[in-house]
């Protein structure tokens, strides 16, 4: 015995589907988009077809565009010399945040992970090495994750650079601002240390 | 500064909009839906506008349907003397999962709620009195929540329907199966008592 209508249900699933969404959230998703108007549920349904359709790759620093190159590869006020090498679009939205870093990106869409299956022929390395092979590059500043995949992208990504004479460098590592030193794991302490300065 | 293209950015708004739904968690569904094949992003918004387009409330008891009288009324094994009457069609839901009711249901819609400016008028009490009116109905049971709106609204609704010689049943209050004595609330123990039985 089916409890709702099958279009319903269809519905449901799809929502069900989605990353982090249980079954009941999936339901009471389904029913308010019966509640919406008739207008609403086609700007919904639109939303999805319409990102879907236009937002591709931008082919210089393969971050998320909106058809031909990404506002910042475009920008002429982007320091060209510096890129920003991070794993993920939304990393970049990240860095943008921070309203410090006026060079440019390039987005791997990945790190390594050999539990993972993925290699770096899955990533945008190629893309990345043929834009320092180009030369304008002086500073490539890695900024994966501060985990072991992160790290292991940043050290092969480094290795695979450095014949080309380009800077490589990497995120400072330490304790977060407005941390507190007792919450700090061992492992953040001890590269707090490392990385100290003078003041 | 925008951080994602604009159909991302309208994208995520649309996710954001739902109910319980935050301004991360959207993110990461209209990332997830980037990731999707073309096939299943059209999938996800045919759900959309299907469910919109087709799903319709049941001309007799308002429980949503696809379309006609919902599979319960249209089913001749269920008893049409029992009208058993619920806030929400995930109440039915509710109802269909316990497998021990075999009458049929009346969908009010919402609760009478004066904080929320809903009043009887707004709700499907007019269906429902028009059903009891035509004399097949012998028994109405109220199973709207047993809180003080889904009280009022089993009262407002019992007082009704009395004039129509119509019996009027509400749910049983007690100990939740499984649950125990020493977590109830004082008024669940309270109808406990009031509806002991014997054995």
């Amino acid at each position: 015995m089916e409890y709702f209508p099958a279009p319903l249900e269809k519905l449901v699933e799809q929502f069900a589907s989605l990353p982090g969404i249980g079954g009941k959230s999936a339901q009471r998703l389904a029913f308010h988009v019966l509640s919406l108007s008739d207008a609403e549920a086609e700007a919904f349904a639109g939303a999805i077809l319409e990102a879907k359709r236009t937002v591709t790759c931008c082919p210089v620093c393969q971050n998320l565009t909106a058809g031909g190159l990404c506002p910042i590869c475009a920008s002429s006020k982007r320091d060209g010399e510096t890129v920003c090498v991070v794993a993920d679009p939304r990393d970049v939205a990240a860095m943008e945040r921070a309203r410090e870093y006026t060079g440019r990106y390039h987005v791997l869409h990945g790190v390594i992970s050999p539990m993972n299956h993925v290699g770096p022929d899955d990533l945008e390395l190629k893309s990345l090495v043929e834009r320092v092979a180009r030369g304008e590059v002086r500073e490539v500043i890695m900024a994966t994750n501060p985990d072991t995949e992160g790290e292991a992208t940043a050290m092969y990504t480094a290795r695979l650079l450095k014949p080309f004479g380009v800077k490589v460098t990497r995120l400072a590592y330490g304790i977060p601002v407005g941390g507190h030193l007792e919450f700090a794991d061992d492992a953040t302490l001890m590269r707090a240390l490392e990385g100290r300065r003078e003041i």
